[in-house]
């Protein structure tokens, strides 16, 4: 499979490859998802996934052989050797990569009820939902929930800003009120006027955070399911903060409750 | 001033304004800040910023009257009333605004040394240094300090990304080692590997915080001056958080410490 160097835009492979490199939700129509990059490919890898190919330009072989000697990659997962414009045609960087890999996307993804998980209600701007998977990671969250109309999570630009905290999480899209029910955990929400300081809040661990929309917040009817209700100390004045930035504050507070021996 | 409606786009005015709404840097040659939308304009006119002109469609002159009314905006800046075709030429936004206005540039920002204070070392990203923003505005910090080759502050991204914290903060751009020497207050740095455990350290207040470049974190030789280190914990694992979000953990436990009454 290493042979040949694909040089036509026209190859039916390349074309579906640049379909799910630039369309935030085709990998839902494909079962398939696009990883660019040697950073999130050697995440991927080191997370145990294993991708149904491998994309690279001769510049980027050096990857694969790594990623072989290093066991993360299995000697029968094709490669496929694409020329830089190729490569350029399929990803939408401005620098394409070098390495990509194309991953089976994990189906049947129910929810896990007791372990500590984040759950997402309509977050818009997939810079936020990349930096809210890497801080959920980063304190030793294991599941995030999307609820509808909530970003796609797979998207490549969620991808890219997630940074690789995609392939150590638990993660369930287009969820509804289901999915929040069967929750065995405490379910913790942050408001801008009510509830306990949070620098001050007693925090049950396992527990899952809700985080809303940016512009709206949460809806009332999750909300009116929280069991907890926290908010941030914020001695400026009323500024509201970004919802990454707030989300970041609360899961490293659940993290010290947790772990830093307080 | 409000009798005429700007229907063509070959007005010289416009074509400026169109200039600054889409060149992050242009506002550093025209000595102009192009901020648009009825939040962003209400937080300038809050803070007591005074428009050079008010740019509005017949749909958003409501805002202009409400805001003479109020008595944010002075009846003698000058209103420019412009056709919906032509405020979409002149917004990059794909649903361009009812309501804009030209604030002039404040000139000459030196340092001021003894307040609270965030310096970002060649951070790229607009919605990072948006966010930073906020969360210096929300916590009690007065001033914002970008070392050069940080994202131009008053870009039309970051200025979104804001939220209008940027009225409120004292901006210095473009700084150099002699604005970090002014400093009176102690500096303190971020690092994934030494320093006392953030949620345990004591925190000095006024401080400086010191946030760096997405890639490779804060510069040796910035490093090399603060007085104070910490780290986050991650009980994740070796997972790096954005760095927004960690600049938000980290302003909010200054903020915890200096008015949480803990």
């Amino acid at each position: 499979m290493t042979g040949d160097v694909i040089a036509s835009r026209d190859n039916p492979r390349i074309k579906r490859l640049r379909r799910l490199a630039h369309e935030g939700g085709a990998y839902r129509r494909e079962g398939q998802v696009w990883v660019e990059g040697d950073h999130l490919c050697a995440a991927a890898l080191a997370q145990g996934h294993r991708p149904e190919a491998v994309i690279v330009t001769p510049a980027g072989m050096h990857w694969v052989e790594r990623w072989r000697r290093e066991g993360g990659l299995a000697a029968d997962v094709p490669v496929w050797t694409v020329t830089d414009a190729v490569m350029g045609h399929i990803s939408p960087l401005e620098s394409p990569p070098s390495v990509a890999c194309l991953l089976p996307l994990a189906e049947g993804t129910s929810v896990r009820p007791d372990v500590p998980t984040v759950v997402l209600d309509r977050l818009q701007d997939p810079g936020n939902v990349g930096s809210i998977l890497r801080s959920a990671a980063a304190f030793g969250f294991a599941q995030v929930i999307a609820l509808r109309a909530t970003a796609a999570l797979w998207s490549p630009k969620v991808l890219r800003a997630g940074m690789g905290a995609h392939f150590g999480l638990h993660l369930v899209e287009g969820a509804d009120a289901a999915a929040v029910e069967a929750l065995r955990v405490p379910l913790i929400a942050t408001s801008s006027h009510q509830g306990a300081w949070l620098h001050t809040a007693r925090l049950p661990w396992p527990c899952a955070w809700l985080f809303g929309h940016e512009g709206q917040g949460v809806d009332l009817r999750w909300m009116a399911r929280a069991t907890t209700t926290v908010r941030i100390i914020q001695p400026g004045g009323q500024e509201s903060l970004n919802v990454a930035a707030a989300a970041a504050i609360c899961l490293h507070a659940s993290a010290v409750s947790a772990f830093g021996g307080l």
